[in-house]
């Protein structure tokens, strides 16, 4: 019999997280009954919205009660089945949770197509939520058109990079804001953002009203805070804001103060709006054509950051805060299917 | 020769508009140049948008030089005209200025129609950018439908009392936030909205929570603040905020910091949209037959506040900040054309 190694909610978050929020379980993997599956996880991908589960609290999704196995997003090989819907060996994505095994149903999980030319890790990124909320949120939430002027403000991150590069698809100018100044020089020589400001040496109004001299029109804000108040006070008339996250306030028990110019939305008929990318998933095949045809035409780069180990999964969840991930960040639990077989070769 | 009585912008405002902030002046009336009109001035709204006006900075109109006739709306009559288009006794509607004559090419007037039964103060509220305010603002912008929960926050104001009344006619659940209990008395009983809170005396949190059992749908927002932030903690999914104004911060040389929960409105893809009446003009006439019809019908209510005599003007403004006022607030520059034959005929 298999065991199941799996991380479970031990405690609710004060600000940051701490690995002893989590308790490390393992226990035995059951048989399988009729019409289930079994999943063995590969990739865990790790999100702010991991954290906001944490929390006491219902977002867009029920929280997570304690000493549940932490709920997250990955991407698995099927291993078994007992459902006709699912072969050995399809690779499947869905909510696998922190573990490294998964019986259920099979319901509320996608298969992945065989894409030629597609690591498995671009249906985390690129061709996963990630791309997909940089697809939407920019595209259908923010309304760009060419000219026009774009900031986004974790401009180096994961759905930051791709928005911005989304942007000069469409022929804006785009700014980004990020926090060194190697992934300044990235988000510019390689993904070829107009301007790039490192918020934590420049002095963020100065530096948006330098690099932003039309203004701004779209604003994709991923922080909140202290930026979003600096760009409200650059935009321009019927300017749209797309909040795509909060992530300096999801580790904050005292939530800091919004920003103090929001008048401003009145006075140049600013539109504000928050969204999630699950609200657009009918149409995800659309997006998802157009993101590997980008992808293909060289027009797309994207990084992964891929953390060894299920063990790691608490401490690589920190990474997102600190800034220290360099692109999508994951935690490989297993190895694909294709490097299984390698390495028995080896042996 | 005409004296031409007015008031000017002597200082900008720090806080609350002071008496001193303007300044008296008379001077003679111009003698008319062809293509010119000479319009007396009955009329003048007080608005938010003054205090705005004397700021030292644009808004959706140029900042008022210092010495400039302050600025503002007015219907007056056409007492003498150069201009074929214009001719004696027409009523008309336009920036006319804190003054008593207007000369000029008559181009930025618009003609008002004698529409039966409609009093002329109509057209300053019900059929002005107040009435066209809380109809573009709510059914456009708020995109209201049958059953949902619409809050208002000056209900009993000029806006508010329409846009709460216009949201009974949509068939929706109306609760408003207002400053004494005679004015919540008068929404309820009167306008028809389901429950009135008083927010001087009244926890707004927990009142809200009482009066909206189902959460919020539109929050129609003409404060900003406080109110925002409690209407925010108990908003819905896909609720619409219609940023109206921010009557709480036109005053304030130091603004309030904002909400300290944005963040919800990712969580719940909330929209929250700045306007401005005057991006709707093209749609006036529309807007104005539906007005009239629910005016005739008694489903829509209003009042005016009028005080008497142009001298009054700078204090009048301030009953806008202290809550005085009871309906739109008008200042009486001199009689109706009708009146007028009146007091002759009494003489």
């Amino acid at each position: 019999m298999k065991t199941n190694r799996q991380w479970r909610l031990a405690a609710r978050p004060q600000g940051i997280v701490r690995n002893s929020d989590f308790q490390w379980r393992e226990e035995a993997v059951p048989a399988l009954a009729d019409g289930q599956v079994l999943v063995r996880n590969i990739y865990l991908s790790l999100d702010p919205a991991n954290r906001v589960w944490m929390n006491d609290a219902d977002s867009y999704m029920p929280k997570l009660p304690l000493d549940a196995v932490m709920r997250g997003g990955g991407i698995g090989v099927v291993e078994e089945s007992k459902n006709p819907k699912f072969a050995v060996g399809d690779i499947v994505q869905g909510l696998l949770n922190w573990q490294e095994f998964v019986v259920g149903s099979g319901s509320d999980l996608t298969k992945l197509p065989k894409l030629p030319g597609v690591p498995l890790t671009a249906f985390m990124g690129l061709l996963g939520h990630i791309g997909l909320t940089a697809y939407f949120g920019l595209l259908d939430v923010g309304q760009p058109k060419a000219g026009e002027t774009l900031v986004v403000s974790t401009a180096a991150g994961a759905v930051g990079s791709l928005t911005g590069q989304i942007g000069k698809i469409k022929g804006m100018h785009v700014v980004g804001l990020t926090g060194s100044d190697e992934k300044c020089k990235w988000i510019k020589e390689e993904l070829g953002y107009d301007a790039a400001i490192n918020y934590k040496k420049e002095n963020i109004h100065t530096a948006l009203k330098q690099h932003c001299p039309k203004g701004i029109d779209v604003y994709f804000d991923n922080v909140g805070g202290e930026i979003l108040e600096a760009a409200l006070n650059l935009v321009n008339v019927h300017a749209r804001i797309v909040m795509c996250g909060a992530i300096a306030q999801y580790n904050a028990d005292q939530p800091a103060p919004g920003p103090r110019n929001l008048a401003v939305m009145i006075m140049k008929r600013v539109r504000m709006e928050g969204f999630i990318v699950t609200d657009f998933m009918n149409r995800a095949g659309e997006a998802t054509l157009e993101l590997v045809q980008w992808m293909k035409q060289g027009k797309l780069k994207y990084r992964v950051d891929v953390v060894e180990g299920l063990e790691q999964a608490p401490t690589a969840l920190r990474k997102l805060y600190d800034g220290s991930n360099n692109g999508k960040l994951l935690v490989k639990i297993g190895p694909e299917p294709g490097e299984e077989k390698a390495q028995h070769a080896a042996k």
